[in-house]
């Protein structure tokens, strides 16, 4: 049988290997392992989420209400924006891939940094469209610039990940304003602040603020997700802000019951606990502090992160025989080598977790 | 902002009302609303699933295993194939925009029913294809036929729904397996199984095993969900069941983690209680009979159903006037109009349900 020419080029994404496979393939008690892999939130799930669900799970039989009313009333509020403004997806991924599929073709392009999140790519080929990055694996955004000068005729999406995964470093807002207000209305700028709950603390300055954004400008859109620092990786939901124009054209690819009613139960009920997510964005720098100690001790080149996660560079180890070994002792972290570094990527752990990892880190690369 | 030129074409699913809106707009106490519109399991949830999930929840904040293996194991295990069989969606949906993703372009056409599954075109308009139906609303294998031998050139891909949602009629398991013998290799013949259980409870010559089909043709896939029988439409998880050239195909446009993490566990917890299933689909067709009794004295015509709802087509009354003035009393039903039928499509309820249902169906009728 053949299927459409476009497949033979596409490529699935590296997830991080779950707990259950390292159990299998090392017997390593399930307790034992750590996995930092994948940016998830340590602390897990807000107790408050927790308590609230107990109950939820009986109307797991019913289809969710598919206007999401209620989460786009609250989230609206959070970001003083309207309901109208807002998409919901199963995860921001989602909406990555609505904006591809909405946006890109095979005879555009999409630009992008160096090293940024891989599904950008992935969603991309689908379609066909080009793929342009900086030679720089940060966000440069004057390598930017230029290549967007160089295409402008091609170009349709230029994305923006702030802060970028999986390298963890920041562009203040300003100057991403700066750098929007030179593209022109017809390409999107995808803004994705999967992580901005944790960039935001760290340095006001690189705040992106979701109605600042769209009301200044028509192309541009604003992600973010429950994954991260609201502690619902598992439970797939993320949304996006951006003119109405732009979000009904998104709808149009929205398959119904893009999320589960017990996920929308639980972002509405997680928006509710804020207290613990400043919680858990405080702990992760204290937390990161540890890792930049040590790994200035180990003189261990790292990106200062505005995520939670921290990129520690090697130079004459091989991050993929690191990976390997720790993998081993039940500690399971991303290596970068896919995105053409040779890096690992650390989630920051719970201090209990970040011990052991460095511990172990530290007798490997002594 | 221009958009790609597809989307002007696109329409969205029609969702069933949900339950939230009936109250807000109509003020029904929540309690009092019966919701029959979208073929959920009445009988909700397993018991034994519900409290296998009370502990799953704090796993919230972790991602699903995106390999599946254990969901797909004990589904391998239950049909009797290999889980390289297996692909997993977040609904059976999901495995739908796959199989058009994949197979179907605007060169192409895809052949279905007159009245079947909504997403089967509304995913195909997504990739431009030409949609060919055929006069009979109902699925006529023989027109089916003769449209596909007219069509050979252009057509990539053959929808069987059966039984057909929305309209409950069901061809015998050898007929389908004697046409998709006419159809060519190069031809994906879908065969949506979202209601088997059902179908294959009431008469065993509606089976169709999946094994069977996989074994003797190489071009058809099998769809089966947790939606129906197994009370988890709310958790968004379905599966195709094809040969493995096939299955990582689809694969390859399968985003990382499709299904929830706590729908990952909802499901393997649901196959292990397959007398509540059991139980389910006996009582739908013991009540479906009360709406046959009910029908036969008002004299409306309703096709014989083999799923979980029966449709009702009227000739001097409007479906939709109908539809309007149960919603005023707390009842969500599907109007069919959409579908070019003037009908209604009931799902079968609880006993107390459909009680409440028939009182004022004969109220309204009489």
């Amino acid at each position: 049988m053949k299927f459409n020419k476009i497949l033979s080029n596409l490529k699935n994404y590296e997830t991080g290997k779950p707990i259950e496979l390292v159990v299998c393939e090392f017997g390593t008690n399930p307790e034992d392992v750590v996995k930092l892999a994948s940016n998830e939130n340590p602390f897990g799930v807000s107790k408050m989420v927790e308590q609230g669900m107990q109950e939820v799970f009986k109307n797991a039989y019913l289809y969710p209400d598919d206007s999401y009313y209620e989460l786009k009333d609250v989230l609206a509020n959070k970001h003083n924006v309207q309901s109208s403004n807002i998409i919901i997806g199963a995860g921001s991924d989602q909406i990555i891939e609505f904006c591809v599929h909405t946006k890109a073709n095979k005879k555009s392009a999409v630009l992008m940094a160096g090293a940024t999140f891989a599904m950008y790519e992935i969603y991309a080929k689908q379609v066909g469209a080009e793929i342009i990055r900086t030679k720089s694996k940060t966000h440069n955004l004057k390598e930017l610039k230029e290549l967007y000068k160089a295409n402008k005729d091609k170009i349709s999406i230029i994305f923006l990940c702030l802060p970028n995964n999986p390298l963890g470093e920041c562009a203040d807002a300003k100057d991403v304003y700066k750098f929007i207000n030179k593209i022109k209305k017809n390409v999107l700028v995808v803004v994705d602040c999967a992580y901005m709950e944790f960039a935001s603390f760290k340095d006001k300055d690189k705040l992106i603020q979701a109605k600042y954004l769209i009301e200044n400008f028509e192309n541009a859109i604003f992600l973010g997700t429950f994954s991260k620092a609201y502690g619902l990786g598992g439970m797939r939901i993320g949304y996006g802000i951006a003119n109405k124009f732009i979000i009904s054209e998104l709808n149009k690819l929205r398959p119904p019951f893009n999320i589960t009613t017990l996920s929308l139960r639980a972002a509405i009920l997680a928006l509710q606990d804020q207290n613990f997510v400043d919680e858990c964005v405080k702990s992760n720098f204290l937390e990161m502090k540890r890792y930049e100690t040590v790994a200035d001790s180990l003189n261990i080149e790292y990106i200062p992160s505005y995520a939670n996660f921290i990129t520690l560079k090697f130079k004459e180890q091989n991050s993929t025989d690191i990976c390997q070994n720790l993998l081993k002792k039940g500690i399971i972290l991303r290596d970068l080598q896919s995105y053409g570094l040779n890096a690992i990527r650390i989630t920051i752990g719970t201090s209990e977790q970040n011990t052991k990892v460095l511990e172990h880190l530290r007798e490997i690369l002594k």
